[in-house]
């Protein structure tokens, strides 16, 4: 057996590892573009900003060392121009010398990955402007900022451009980080993506959403455009380019980094003719063969099936890649495997803010047209009796049959915990019910006897029961126009700012003032995080209020969701 | 509905709030023997040991605010003395004023809670010799620590014994634990607790372990016993009492503190001739009801379902604790409900280590005869080339269907988090192969592509596959007489102490230097986590060695296990 595979990263390297060890008998040879091999990818960002200060712990292995431990035939700066199914072969470029062959196949897997968007637009093979996908990006950035940059824009606010906004900012550049879209991390829902938002501003990141990229230019090449209010005061001073923003407004820059996603590298595969998916990602069944099943493929350029919603998907996360390379070597050697559902979970740390999630968002549910309910909590990380509790902000979403189809969290500390326990959950297919009954580790360092987990599930529960009907911050705009605004909070936290036409009754005094209540119109309860007007919502469901609705998350996600929301604090408007 | 709760801190007081929750009508009163309901159990060693400063933050609620709240009727300083079933009454006495009275109820739910276990020897009335499980406790504990206990002895060395004993070296107490066991935190395999264990000897307190408490007598009541070799030196200038162990030696203290584990505080359920389970805890079914259908029973005093074996449990912890009121309040009020399994997730934070576990411990399963693997792995918290990983040391273990049984982690960063996914794996019924599927949430900060959880599922997909065979610090001793004993780590590694007996070749040499391994014989391999001797194994099995085991764990768990092994360096034997 000989098994090729190109591509010797993520999915490609844990197929030839574990190929190895399930056939010492094997040929397996290696052939990578890059002049790296198995590097963590991952850490880029964090070796850009410093906190991984040293580049060799990057690169976790070299041709030599697994020669050494796997006896692999490990062969970089080797390219693969095509491959040949009825021979069997691919033909492959040396890019030192130039020189070409062609290399047997018995098995082949195509681990090509995928490489950063960048967009048909002026300027953007100007030597300013980068990507930060390989080493050899990270290597052109950190020249660019030991050259003297001093201001960077970043296009793109996923995962990999706030973790590289974070690390310039780190390096002392002065960042600003432009999205189409008008959120933050789009994977999340956007009153969950807020907290990340409001860190990248505490930290001085300039952040403007809702533009596209239009081009970029030299900086002497004309007269900069004047800023508007909302950008940089058109000050190139020293500037190497400027960066055009649809809008028509301009940021200055010395370093431009395109972080707007990737797109599957499968060049090859379509060129072969192997069958491709949604975003010429390559088809694979459970197995990780392709339409040729000589061939494999793992890694960023398949497609695979979202576990939850059994839909295409096309995820380029580490974790998955991992996986399945080893699940393609299983399967080419006998063992049993096949795991190909992604459920898309991932975390990322901006500053001080950790924001994770996984299954599908509400967007995502929203736009697949699948039925969901949402709750949000804000519960303590731990224990509130002991000392440096911190809210995790969490939101989960499960089907009218309490299926669990999402979730989300952010905040500073447990947040990775919650989400890795939901990741789990989800994979098991479990309900909010069992997500009510899970026995999670507690003592007050570490959590609550009632985890964040479990409450989210008892929050489910009384949804499905009926207990609890919710409303959401998106529909303060349009609550029925009879509705009572009912703010249970104490009288000083009303008075100290609460929603336009809000009436304050504590939740301890709800039994004995509903008469102060009209009946027969909707009731739209809140609080500071939805506990205290939940209880208020029991009290009056069962006092012959038939409409009432409890805020989801409260004040607390309704600030989040409406940062601009006015609250009004006695006679007087206040932000 | 009348509702009586007989017991109004964690399962009593959740039974409370849940019931007026779910009926605004029903009448509910809690009858509470103690000053203080709803206070934070699990908090009083913080407190004890100063780092929950604030005694108030210990007291989540008082009879007022649970009236203001939940129109709760609770009183403290009643104690229940009897329960008439025909009559369904109970007999309350206000503890203050000596006034007895029959309370009716409808329901009648008990949450009488367990008490700490005080053995009949002479001594333990003496008013040095404490518990911890109240308020009231701490309180006295605090007021002799204050009082100048410049010496304390903890008797037990499980969650509270081992917590209190760093709370009391806090206060700037001379600590010593006596344990009957030969290991500390018994619920977890011995190499598991090591780890702590190491802990506690490096902050400076005294382990007595493998021996019984005799009693304990005034310092002034006759001379001293020397001290053993291993004992205190016999100094009890100032001590206030002698504390006499089985095996003749003894301790000077001023302080003995019991934590010798708890029993079912199921006097009035026996008395009321309701049916008892194990240990006398109360029988109940999955509603929490008990052979009266109209009392239920909640809490540390009930037996509950183990979840991995099916076998009768009483598992005292609060998060049961607090679903199973939960859930009698849904059955009562006709919601679904019924969570009785329990796994027993627990963890315990010792200065710097953090040690937990769920489901069932090896000791357990080898005790019930359970058929079962085990794995051992050392994975660090976090990618490797982020710095700060530091090593988390993880045991699973599961049968030989794949399904998990049980697991167990130490380390200082990420335990919680390891144990609660694999608490949430357990529950869901997952296999070793759901293990190495499951897509938990990287960035170097957090985790890693392949998770310690999915390393676990790899090495017991490899175990069940036939792939590996695993042998253990434990068979050291009883290995096959003509095995070679393989040390795969580099020379230098070896040269620097290895196991009696073993040969080295560096697991990037086993391919070249096969020759020298005699063949048709059993071969035990080694190296220091487990991962390069897995390579190792892996070569020697293709390459027709038949009987060729793995070291689970490698050098790291064999040295938690068998701590007191020496090692050979080139031609000494060195500790």
């Amino acid at each position: 057996m000989k098994a090729v595979v190109v591509g010797g990263v993520a999915g490609g390297m844990s197929f030839a590892a574990r190929a190895r060890r399930l056939s010492e008998d094997a040929e397996i040879v290696v052939l990578e573009r890059d002049r790296y091999v198995s590097y963590a990818n991952c850490g880029l960002p964090y070796y850009l900003g410093g906190e991984i200060a040293d580049r060799s712990s990057l690169l976790l292995h070299t041709p030599d060392s697994l020669a050494a431990t796997l006896a692999l035939d490990v062969r970089t700066g080797h390219e693969v121009l095509a491959v040949d199914r009825a021979a069997r072969t691919v033909r492959v470029r040396e890019l030192d010398t130039g020189r070409e062959y062609d290399e047997p196949y018995d098995a082949l897997v195509l681990a090509t990955g995928a490489s950063p968007v960048v967009p048909p637009l002026p300027g953007v093979d100007l030597p300013q402007v980068r990507v930060l996908r390989t080493v050899g990006d990270v290597d052109a950035l950190s020249g660019l900022v030991d050259g003297g940059a001093g201001r960077a824009v970043v296009v793109g606010a996923g995962y990999v451009g706030l973790e590289a906004a974070e690390a310039l900012h780190h390096r002392g550049l002065e960042v600003t980080v432009v999205e189409l879209a008008d959120q933050v991390l789009s994977p999340l829902d956007p009153e969950m993506a807020r907290p990340v938002h409001e860190a990248l501003l505490t930290h001085g990141i300039r952040l403007r959403l809702g533009v596209g990229l239009a081009g970029v230019r030299p900086a002497e090449q004309g007269p900069v455009a004047d800023g508007t209010a909302d950008s940089h005061p058109a000050d190139d001073a020293g500037a190497a380019v400027v960066v055009d923003l649809a809008d028509g407004s301009c940021v200055p820059a010395d370093i431009v980094l395109l972080a707007m996603g990737v797109r599957p590298e499968s060049t090859l595969a379509r060129e072969a003719g192997l069958t491709l998916g949604r975003n010429g990602a390559v088809l694979v069944d459970e197995h990780l063969r392709t339409s040729d099943p000589a061939i494999y493929a793992v890694g960023d350029a398949v497609q695979l099936v979202e576990a939850v919603t059994g839909a295409p998907a096309v995820i380029p996360l580490a974790g998955p890649a991992n996986r399945a390379g080893r699940a393609a070597a299983d399967h080419l050697f006998g063992r049993s495997g096949g795991r190909t559902p992604v459920q898309g979970t991932a975390i990322v740390r901006v500053f001080d803010v950790i924001a994770a999630g996984t299954g599908r968002s509400e967007k995502a549910l929203r736009a697949a047209g699948i039925p969901h309910h949402a709750v949000h909590l804000h519960p303590g990380h731990h224990a509130g009796y002991f000392p440096g509790a911190r809210s995790v902000h969490l939101k989960v979403l499960f089907a009218p049959d309490g299926r669990l189809l999402g979730a989300q969290a952010t905040g500073s500390e447990g947040v990775d915990k919650r989400i890795d326990v939901l990741a789990t959950a989800i994979r098991a297919g479990m309900t909010v019910h069992d997500l009510a009954d899970l026995e999670l580790a507690y003592a007050p360092p570490f959590g609550s006897a009632k985890d964040p987990v479990n409450m989210a599930g008892f929050i489910g529960e009384n949804v499905l029961a009926g207990d609890l009907t919710l409303w959401y911050a998106d529909e303060l705009d349009d609550l029925p126009a009879d509705a009572v605004l009912l703010d249970t909070r104490s009288a000083r936290e009303f008075a100290a700012g609460h929603l336009p036409g809000a009436v304050n009754i504590p939740h301890t005094q709800v039994r004995e003032r509903l008469a102060e209540l009209p009946r027969g119109v909707p009731v739209r309860v809140y609080c500071l995080s939805g506990f205290r007007s939940y209880l208020a919502t029991r009290i009056l469901r069962q006092s012959g209020f038939d409409d009432v609705r409890n805020l989801s998350g409260g004040l607390s996600t309704l600030r989040l969701a409406l940062p601009d929301i006015a609250l009004e604090r006695e006679e007087n408007l206040v932000r």
